[in-house]
């Protein structure tokens, strides 16, 4: 009874340090984008966090956690379940409230991975319709596979916090809206050479960084499911180490390669540094969680660079970040630490594949749902006057002259 | 002892959860009012958080919680006790210290709640006097009649983190203060017509409303005065819950009356959600919490509307907020979840109507002394100048050119 | 085992607080200087969290604690060690993990203190070749004579979170580096009176201070080095009591001073407090907590002027907080609380002699070199222009037309 006490008051500190994410995506989308959307990207925010929990409580739990069933797709019913709630000895580690609350609170991150990627352009409307979709839908549906006991976990994949799980659901369905969606208004240059559209605000963005990264204080160390204090305490300390290493790695590679200091790619470095450990963050030692971060670092880079070269216009770089250091993180636990070996690569890689190809489908799907019954991106007029002042008649910034551009 | 390690662990993290609501405070009211007060909100919000802290230990907590006494009003004398802080059988929940610093914190929000509805024109040096002033004296006498023992708990009204003891006496003053110092200049036209005076920094303000959120993870988490894993943890999930229903419920409800994506209402239906649970929060099951937080949201856009047709100024709608959904928190009470019945309806009624008489008149009182000794409102020329310039000589953001109106 | 669970905790969340005092030392440092130097502030507190960790796992936390030794230097080998790691009985409070996480944050602290007295003029890559030797081996190296067990915990020195270990560390630093840099173009005017080069930000410099407030919850709660209850709680009160003492002795001592509501000394004032009581935050009761603090508070202010007369020219206050108030509060353990008389009073004076010669002649070298290696300060032209331009070609607010000063 003690223990559990302790234990549940960590996992609940995690639940609010995950929670507080949600500022930091706020803060990293709207400092990294241009202030003319900025109210309309709130706004989504909002709505990802307050839908996704309400969506979550009605039947997404019940779907990542459908208890015995086929390893492929199981419900438990819609609601909450007050006699599990009732139980004390519902788990060691944490009451059922406190499960709920913080797998709710990661479910509603996968939503806001995308809600970056297809900033400054999309329907308001269409893009709260596929996140209701998503987050109550698809992101139980893979997470029940592995975290619910399905056939992933059979197999032995590992995902410790959620690389695959989280960040990569998020990133494949952040890379389909946006091929769907086309690039921003002026992205491309006629020469199709992609031009800079700067944040409008990189203090408010690197904040976010950082509270991400104070968040995932919770979102691994959480991911523990107790307060065991040799796995808590490892599993931040590769996390850090790892964040450190990313940006470090992002912003060595990007002076090497543009010869500049980049604020951005540092900033995402650190992002793709915590992502990539995310898998393997309770099996790692700390060299293996610095060479994964420096890798995700470089990775970040690179990625962005490609993005552009194929023209998925991705304002805030949520792809290079969640998808692609997503996926790495996954591979590098056969690569690095305790699990390391050819067959459990093997089956990182066809967990990676797996989960790739459903989210690739249900996206498809989806996208092609929520454009024929509301459209996906406005009009040429709307996003250059800006989204806020379309879709809100607001302005973030009342008092200040603005430079629209 | 170990428990008590525990417990006490989880109420000092609710303690800094709870200061930290003092910058979510701060950011919501400097966000929805315009640049050239900035300064002077933020001296507010710094002088609140400081004297409350150091009245609190002066005396506040000594005359809120008084020890036996009448059940209206006591006094347990000046200072802290060192004595009962030397003893560890103090309380199994907390430590004494603990329990000082946790009740400080929220002694100071009361204070804080006035400070965003009086903004842009009351006088400093009137504020910081009234400030110092309830938060020294009305609200621990009011704190004492229930969370102090007094003749409210005896008669059975429940109002677990504060509904009506911290947020409806807050929103009282509130509405008090702001009907003796008029409106702004410019928010009537003169055809009487409420006009908008868009608030400068919608970034900073959704940044305040999540920043709230998380703190009341303590707020309310921590009013369960021990780390018991259930009660705790379903404080969360109600809470949570409410927060994003109040959300939704406001969202949807101003877009069904304005046709428009309103973030502001969004924002402050997350506050009403919050506000309403939170008399209840312990008491409530998940399905509870969805319904009494939309109706708060609902709440929040009808008090909005409702102040601008009585014509109270209030910028940050601390009124519909604080008071409205406080009221309605604390009454749900009566509706909803364990406790609910009739005769706890008619106490809680008592209660809020009790609680409302003692605050309008004490601010009253308040009121007028203070007008007489240093007047209210400053002159109409620092007003359109703005506070910054005329009582600190400072600009917030001195690099930027601003539209000033 | 279940008391070092609940410990661990504890000191995990303190970790991660300390951590986010890197966003409060980012907000109030970009937020006291002009936007053109905003993105290379932001740049190089990236760089001194992310670098730090890896150079105090490097070998910085084995400098710091080398176990025996001869009390002035001693160095347990490089990397860090999973043997200790493995060990549950490593410390009753806390994992070797946990252990090196935690002292890993503060390290970074010293450096940070550093980068906002030398912003707005010194060169990128001097600032971080610096920074690195700092925290890689000053830093460690006079931790080690106290918190490792070295010559001045032999003589019974106090210092129980770093009022001089790290405030004055980063604080000796900061004041002879800015010593060698000069002042920023325009801060003297032909007559040599100071100017005001006003912040761009306040309300970030503003959450800044509150964010590092809270960040103190965990400096100074988890220099406790367990969750004992009646420690961590007097810790904890009497920290906040200085800091509200601090910010309101600093506010009152202005107001009668330059006749002005100073928003900006209220805010320094809160550091000082903080930073006063962190030597003796154990020690002390509420009494003596709230004098330490007002005296800190005016501290502030007078080392400020005091600054300016003696043309030190330091952006942000980092000096008068972080180095005068850091030997204040020093001092006063042998004045205030529990150890106070005549023997303790001297030897405090001993440790705030000795560290500061070690860290100014340490300083000097490293000045030296770098400065012979790279130069220390930016063109006059780049001055002008700002360093986001000539470093990094960046605007922080790209979308606002700004007035360049």
């Amino acid at each position: 009874m003690e223990l559990l006490t302790t234990n549940n008051v960590w996992m609940m500190i995690c639940t609010a340090l995950v929670f507080f994410m949600h500022l930091g995506f706020s803060f990293l989308e709207i400092g990294l984008t241009r202030q003319k959307n900025t109210v309309n990207i709130l706004f989504k925010n909002f709505f990802v966090i307050t839908m996704g929990l309400l969506v979550y409580a009605l039947g997404g739990f019940n779907l990542m956690y459908p208890g015995e069933f086929n390893g492929f797709f199981g419900f438990a019913g819609f609601g909450l379940d007050s006699a599990a709630a009732a139980d004390l000895t519902y788990n060691e580690g944490y009451t059922y409230w406190t499960d709920f609350l913080f797998q709710g609170m990661f479910a509603a991150t996968a939503a806001t991975i995308v809600s970056g990627a297809v900033a400054e352009r999309i329907k308001l409307g269409s893009f709260m319709l596929f996140a209701l979709l998503y987050v109550g839908i698809v992101y139980p549906i893979v997470g029940s596979w592995k975290w619910g006991g399905g056939f992933l976990d059979g197999w032995g994949f590992y995902d410790f916090a959620g690389s695959t799980l989280v960040h990569s659901v998020g990133g494949w369905a952040a890379m389909v809206v946006i091929y769907f969606l086309g690039a921003r208004i002026g992205k491309y240059g006629k020469d199709g050479k992609p031009q800079a559209l700067p944040g409008h605000n990189l203090p408010i963005a690197a904040a976010g960084v950082l509270i991400l990264w104070l968040g995932w204080f919770g979102f691994n160390g959480g991911s523990v499911l107790s307060a065991d204090p040799a796995l808590t305490s490892l599993t931040l300390v590769t996390t850090c180490l790892a964040a450190a290493a990313g940006g470090i790695g992002a912003a060595t590679f990007a002076l090497a390669r543009y010869k500049n200091f980049d604020l951005t790619m540092f900033m995402n470095g650190v992002l793709g540094g915590l992502v990539g450990i995310t898998a393997g963050a309770d099996q790692m030692g700390p060299t293996d969680a610095i060479i994964i971060g420096l890798i995700a670092g470089i990775i970040v880079v690179l990625a962005i660079s490609f993005m552009d070269k194929v023209k998925l216009d991705d304002p805030v770089g949520a792809v290079a970040v969640h998808l692609f250091c997503g996926m790495w993180g996954t591979l590098a636990v056969g690569l690095f630490g305790a699990l390391k070996g050819f067959d459990q690569f093997m089956v990182q890689l066809a967990g990676v594949g797996l989960v790739g190809a459903f989210c690739v489908i249900s996206t498809l799907i989806l996208v092609l749902i929520v454009k024929a019954v509301a459209g996906l991106r406005v009009s040429e007029e709307e996003e250059l006057k800006g989204l806020d002042s379309s879709e809100h008649g607001m302005d973030a910034y009342a008092d200040f002259r603005l430079n629209q551009h």
